[in-house]
């Protein structure tokens, strides 16, 4: 793969001058990734680090985290065969999707899957017919404030509807492992894990008091990594200062039952990791306002963009001179291929057809939010750096 | 593929007594597409119908629709090749992306497409360079009043920008042919087209006044499929009226002038002949709230479902008994997956576990959506019907 990079590590400074070229691609760091990983675990000590496959499947990058200690959380058979194939065990997954096909969930348990994570009365029924003798957790519902891509609306149940799903999964023959909860993806405030630990809390409480054993709490994802450098660096707190908090947060509202902790970081392990490497097909002015339009788009990983909720940090070739306010655009004919137009970024002026311009930590939801090659452009492909 | 087809004809009442399901799945109708070409030309008597193969790139459908004289836009070198494969000849294409890579102008050429839209100075001088003597529209702007899916931000230049645009495009070497434009996909007005071929017709005045010859009017896509039948049948006018107000239009404005005319019709082609079967994962109630839960979702297809612009008719297995309102979600344990919610859909209140749920009017931007299989949630197959 290297040789591959080695074709475009040296951009020419003018396009047409080229062959096709070999972009846009993503670049990927796996030790850099690895090193996240060890990094979290560092800020949570005692904490299992369960990968969130979704961020990136690429079968190196979960191998070379498996290798590190990673385990791995997992929505489908697809993700479960993948883990697997990386050379993990299967009890080090938790299967994270609270809504599952009953095939899915036999398949992942034929495959030696045991922990399910359920959020409502009739998921539980279905593990338990699926996977018996699994052990579940049951989601609890957040806020999803203070994260840039919120997940409130979908999962979750309130800590009453936890504490009766899991006094049935346990009647039904399941083991009440616990809680989990998600604050929200690239959550900027560690202080959002304080009120669903507490609620956690509430439920393990009310389960002991129902002569049960919960031993486990999911502490979910959201975990930040670097983006939007122009917001300034003070707007995400280091790991440590999560770890820190979480700490505080179980110390208060567990004191010393505290249970076993896992977390489920995607964005954080492999965002910056990963450098989206594309170039300038034109830039146009459109009644006054510059355009930049780029070969990578929406259709092309870059989806996160969508409502401007997601800011890659940008550089280019022509960084060093003078800048300004542009819309950039992606390269299909579809009109929703804006990047960000509400809130312009800021490029050089002097940038130019056959520029590069480089999105940073651009790991996560990218490659895999690709679409199979919408108007005829191809999938981001993925090139491996050492 | 029909023998596959069968095996998921007849779904059994319960899911759970299934192996693995063949779901989701697009079935595609070929002959139906061919009927709603066949349909637009006879409203639009001596148009050119140059079928968008971003709505659905099949080759199966690409091959009917060109055996039965559909001409093809397309917007990048894979579609070109597409359109070649499928029988297609170069000059049967309109390379209808108004900003492209350099490379693919060239590579369209070297292929013998000769008609190409721009709408910025910097194309036209791209296009010059790349594809010398080739034809050019030039795209002027519209407002997107009026359609589901609008697409006024990205691509368009004033008239004014356009004469100057035709006039430098002559200057270079290419034949200034006319003018394209595009109203806004899935458009509900026919009265759409009266401004912009107005404005159309000053562009040609203005050319024919500087000794130049424009022939060519590209009246864009946005032709309806029947969609969201829960606002009535009225809601979207027969492609007869479209015809006939196109027509007067022309009339209008260009009088006994009236240049030679295509259109670049996606949906209002394939939707119709395309549905997508899917499965119901779960029925749970959030907050009071009923939620259904498909095996299909916004990463497997459904991308037009964001911000709801795109409304499914929805047919399911249980229809016949009392409906009621729910969200609808799909698969992914990502939170922006939801398909519709604000305005929630009538579904069957028995609706359960394994039904099937079925989207009408889902052959146009779907499988080309899909991603590379976020989540490990493979991309939507489709299976061909007679």
């Amino acid at each position: 793969m290297s040789s591959a990079l080695s074709v475009v590590d040296s951009p020419p400074a003018r396009y047409a001058e080229q062959p096709h070229p070999a972009s846009p691609y993503l670049e990927l760091s796996v030790p850099t990734a690895v090193r996240r990983l060890r990094a979290l675990a560092e800020a949570l000590p005692g904490t299992a680090i369960h990968y969130a496959v979704k961020a990136n499947p690429q079968p190196e990058l979960l191998a070379a985290l498996h290798a590190a200690g990673g385990r791995f959380d997992v929505a489908s058979p697809a993700e479960v065969t993948a883990a697997l194939a990386a050379g993990a065990a299967p009890e080090d997954l938790v299967y994270s999707n609270p809504v599952k096909r009953r095939a899915d969930v036999a398949f992942a348990a034929a495959h030696g899957v045991r922990l399910f994570v359920v959020d409502s009365p009739e998921e539980t029924v279905k593990v338990a017919a699926a996977a018996p003798d699994a052990a579940v957790l049951c989601r609890l519902v957040t806020s999803g404030a203070g994260s840039d891509w919120p997940l409130s609306r979908k999962y979750g149940c309130s800590t009453d509807e936890a504490i009766r799903i899991l006094v049935a999964a346990a009647a039904l023959g399941l083991e009440p492992a616990g809680v989990s909860f998600h604050v929200g993806s690239q959550q900027r405030d560690p202080e959002a894990w304080a009120a669903p630990v507490a609620a956690a809390a509430r439920v393990f409480a009310a389960l002991r008091a129902e002569g049960l054993q919960p031993w486990l709490l999911d502490l979910g994802g959201g975990f930040p990594a670097r983006l939007a450098e122009e917001e300034g660096d003070d707007d995400c707190p280091p790991l440590a200062a999560y770890g820190a908090a979480i700490d505080r947060h179980l110390q208060h509202s567990f004191g010393a039952d505290r249970p076993q902790t896992l977390v489920e970081p995607g964005r954080a392990v492999v965002a910056e990791a990963g450098v989206l490497h594309s170039r300038v097909l034109a830039t146009l002015t459109r009644g006054g306002v510059r355009w930049v339009f780029l070969d990578a788009g929406v259709f092309t990983g870059l989806v996160e963009t969508l409502d401007e909720a997601i800011r890659y940090p940008i550089r280019t070739s022509r960084d060093g001179g003078p800048i300004g306010p542009c819309v950039l655009a992606g390269p299909t004919c579809d009109s929703a291929d804006v990047l960000y137009e509400q809130v312009m970024v800021r490029l050089p002026l002097d940038l130019a057809e056959g520029d590069w311009v480089h999105l940073d930590s651009a790991g996560a939801y990218t490659s895999c939010y690709s679409t199979v090659g919408f108007n005829g452009f191809p999938p981001l492909p993925t090139l491996l750096r050492d």
